[in-house]
């Protein structure tokens, strides 16, 4: 599936898009929260280093659901439960802190700011096309950050919705069969080669966003596909002018 | 649960919608669909009395999945089955038109007009509120709908998402988890009031919207609400100047 031709570019009527990373700045967002904890409880540590650790157990939560060694659990609970695990990899027992702080500061992941391309472009964007999040974290997290970003989603249907987490293919396909739509006719945005690859899979069309910050500066190759995806773009808003 | 404070007022964070007749006029559009429908096919009947015997196959078809006497399907499919009755009782025969003729006319309820004040009022509520739609339509529908008209919903959870339909209480409660909300943080709006006491027996706030032309001109009693509900408003402006 390659965009070879206009007709093809115009069978797509919903442009979903992952959203940690590619929709907002996932490490700018939670290290900004992990130093405002950090200074309300005099700890001295390294909050992108924080973020990075944090982030790094994502995968790996999601993966016991994906394989059925637990049964789904909302995004929340995986950060939550992460949440421990890096501080206690730091010397920090989380039974110090109060259940409330160790809520809040997970509440980083509702909050994060969007790239300063994401609301312009997913607004033009939404003239033309059905636009969502197609993403892991639950509803209600993806909601509180649309509410704060204002990202101008038609509609937000959570992992909790399909009760799958990506790379799956249920978490792609659930959410097609509810837009009503076949999977040719979504494209799916991304700055993650592996979700590109499987919603490619799943029959969907796949557009990638180089996100070269995203995992902070000087990361080698960061932001390069190594595929041509049926687009390939720097920007929201340079999608939304090639759509 | 009365709002006799500003501050019960203050806990709703949310603010969800009844769409069929609350936010849309099924009447004026589904009739406009059939007149449609009948010129094109050289029919002679009453486009208004159609959408009305179309729309009173609703509440029995809805009642069969709640009863467990059928699994959960798409309100879609009642839908269609349900203009299948209506034109048996009209003597005509379904079968004598093309699938996709009816289909066509089924997805009138996908692309009804808004009353006049839907659209701004629910954009004023936004600011402050989120919103959606809580309605027994499919996802899907409810985003056509949305696309067609301009209703500016923060999120839509069609009924396919909680597979069930009001007014059984999981209708309610479902969304409400999926919001990250206790139920008191959001208020149902609806123009019909057996919706208003689920949704206030599973404990959500509710307000009456009166919408006396729902079902026509000249319905006695139409739009009269019989009982003090939280709130009693005459259009969705009202209800966000009130909130």
């Amino acid at each position: 599936m390659t965009f070879t031709s206009v007709s093809t570019a115009q069978t797509v009527k919903a442009v979903l898009f992952d959203v940690f990373g590619t929709v907002v700045d996932w490490r700018t967002g939670v290290a900004a929260a992990v130093r405002r904890f950090a200074g309300k409880h005099g700890l001295e540590l390294d909050a992108d280093a924080f973020a990075d650790a944090w982030r790094s157990r994502y995968v790996p939560a999601m993966r016991q659901v994906s394989t059925g060694e637990r049964p789904f659990v909302l995004l929340d609970v995986l950060h939550r439960e992460n949440l421990d695990g890096v501080l206690e990899d730091l010397g920090l027992n989380p039974g110090r802190f109060s259940p409330a702080a160790l809520d809040e500061l997970n509440r980083a992941w509702h909050l994060l700011p969007p790239w300063p391309d994401s609301v312009p472009g997913i607004t033009e964007l939404k003239r033309d096309y059905i636009v969502g999040p197609l993403s892991n974290g639950n509803t209600s997290l993806l909601l509180d950050m649309a509410k704060a970003c204002g990202l101008p989603w038609d509609l937000i249907l959570g992992s909790d919705v399909s009760k799958a987490y990506k790379p799956t293919v249920e978490a792609y396909l659930r959410p097609t069969a509810m837009l009503g739509l076949e999977p040719g006719e979504i494209m799916l945005a991304a700055a993650h080669e592996a979700d590109l690859a499987a919603a490619h899979e799943a029959g969907l069309a796949a557009a990638f966003i180089s996100r070269p910050l995203e995992r902070g500066p000087g990361i080698p190759g960061a932001g390069v596909a190594t595929k041509p995806w049926d687009l390939s773009v720097s920007s929201i808003t340079e999608l939304a002018d090639l759509l």
